[in-house]
């Protein structure tokens, strides 16, 4: 197995952060197998969206408004105030995904691109570990 | 790793769509080894339920209730009226899923269906790849 | 691939189960590769999340907010009042997860464990499925 941990620069801000091309990149030059990518954090998930039409900002919205950061609602308390929530993110938004990958290309669809979901502002840059196993 | 896509009709109406026995289909005739289901759309994902007691429709309830496809409350404003709520659904069901298989079996519970979920009412049909890699 | 099952007590009542040991007992003298955690259940699912910081408390009661176990909101109508949404909680905190394994160990961050999610009340044990594939 391949397997090899990226950085990705969140600035502190949270988001969704677009690794497509990193996940490409990485399959490139293998042949067909499956390429999973996992968060190492307990308050990030990754997931498959489209991106640069406006669904990033949405789905910033969608959690804020299902998961409220508001300080008080929350028994987790260290962090930034409302930082609780980033904690339950990732058993919605899961750190796990498995992408299928055929003649070393991920075999995304047109509109589909890998992105890091990152709500935490305490942090300013996060890992990401992608692995790939053939088959 | 064998992979193909399956084509699902979905008939352009918004909902859960059953394709356990495509699945186990698949896997017939294999050994022991990891079942990728993978959707190459940006607006659908996969989930394991039962289906038959009401509990498909009762997820399209809760999908319409926690994230409304009202028009003007999504940013991506293309295809139908509130489209852009299904651009949104995949990070929360995911359009990736791996099921262990054992002597060609899936090793799904007895109430556990594979469903494609798909609230994109401006396609009538959609993709869904199934790779297997053996172990 | 290996591949067994665990039995969790839940007790049979609904909560976060950590089964992070077990996973980490279950990968070790392994090599490198890929463990998928499965669950065979209709009503529960698995995520990764920090414990023992109110975040296990968090998810249950985030879970409670989002998917309210109300009697007459469920189609589906077996078992305790308000067990229908057991039922739809696994489309959003899937069965199914996948994590790498390098060198025998599960490449999980400090704050991560790996937790059973069961809000089922019925059941008094659940069945979690551990496979390794090596890569």
């Amino acid at each position: 197995m391949k397997s090899e941990e990226l950085t990705v620069q969140t600035g502190g801000h949270g988001g969704v952060f677009d690794i497509t091309a990193d996940v490409a990149g990485f399959a490139s030059g293998q042949g067909d197998g499956l390429l999973s990518v996992f968060v190492p954090h307990a308050t990030a998930g990754v997931a498959v969206i489209e991106v640069g039409a406006g669904s990033d900002q949405d789905l910033v919205a969608a959690i804020d408004h299902l998961l409220p950061a508001e300080q008080g609602r929350w028994r987790h308390e260290h962090g930034s105030p409302g930082h609780g929530r980033d904690h339950v993110l990732p058993a919605f938004v899961s750190p796990s995904l498995t992408i299928p990958v055929v003649a070393g290309r991920p075999t995304l669809g047109v509109w589909q691109s890998v992105v890091l979901v990152d709500t935490n502002v305490d942090n300013h840059s996060r890992k990401v570990r992608l692995s790939f196993i053939e088959g």
